[in-house]
């Protein structure tokens, strides 16, 4: 078994790119932005998120007492850069994620220079953050986002 | 890029091993055992299941109105033998699936065997079948099953 192979198949499957938002007052464009990638399982395949994280070498798995699962997630942004693009570069996913993955790379090489701190990248990373698939439940609609950065 | 251990990780998030059963009069046991190995997507990730399906070089790839989705299926128990168990032993899963394949296999070698025509066989291949994790929405409760074979 070659890891490496192993570990996009199974992100293909199971793995999530998102980029979230919250509100602080306190940055200038008043949001913050959250790019993540993550994997969930029941309590019974908590090994599977163990290995992964291994043969990652950073992120963490920890329990989810919402929905009952164990969830490996990589939140650091030069760890994303560092670790996980790198890997899905080399070893390309191939189901729609592929389209997912491509729009977060380009998320996180824009946060990774500090763009998101400027109000017109910001607009452009929430635009494309909303364009993905795996973007799940999200605490804000676009336009209120857009919205508070127009002021 | 190695496909197998692409194959096998992304089957441990996405594929099922399934024994799923039909009443058939016809029949001495007067059931029909028919184990199969699937895996679906959305019709954006169609081409996966088609290099998935050319990489076992078995199965058909088929479109499932029902819920919308493409579908991956091995249902030849001589294929399922000679192409999907080897595979899986060679490049074994990671999570709590390799339980059902366990089981599956198991299965798999009883009705390419036929045992499975005989009613103590077939009890227990569907108590086993009940046991899995991945079986989905059953057509029969399994009381029923047994109550036909003590008849």
């Amino acid at each position: 078994m070659e890891i490496e192979s192993y570990v996009t198949g199974f992100a293909d499957g199971e793995g999530c790119f998102t980029v979230s938002f919250s509100k602080r007052a306190k940055l200038k464009t008043g949001i913050e932005v959250r790019p993540s990638f993550s994997i969930s399982q029941n309590r019974k395949s908590k090994a599977v998120l163990e290995e992964i994280q291994k043969y990652f070498g950073c992120g963490f798995v920890r329990f989810s007492r919402g929905d009952q699962t164990y969830k490996y997630e990589v939140r650091s942004v030069s760890e994303l850069k560092q670790k996980i693009l790198p890997h899905f570069e080399k070893y390309p996913l191939k189901t729609v994620k592929k389209q997912d993955f491509i729009i977060f790379k380009e998320i996180v090489s824009l946060v990774s220079e500090n763009k998101h701190r400027s109000s017109n990248y910001l607009k452009d990373i929430i635009e494309k953050s909303y364009s993905m698939n795996g973007s799940g439940k999200r605490k804000y609609k676009k336009e209120e986002l857009l919205k508070l950065l127009a002021r």
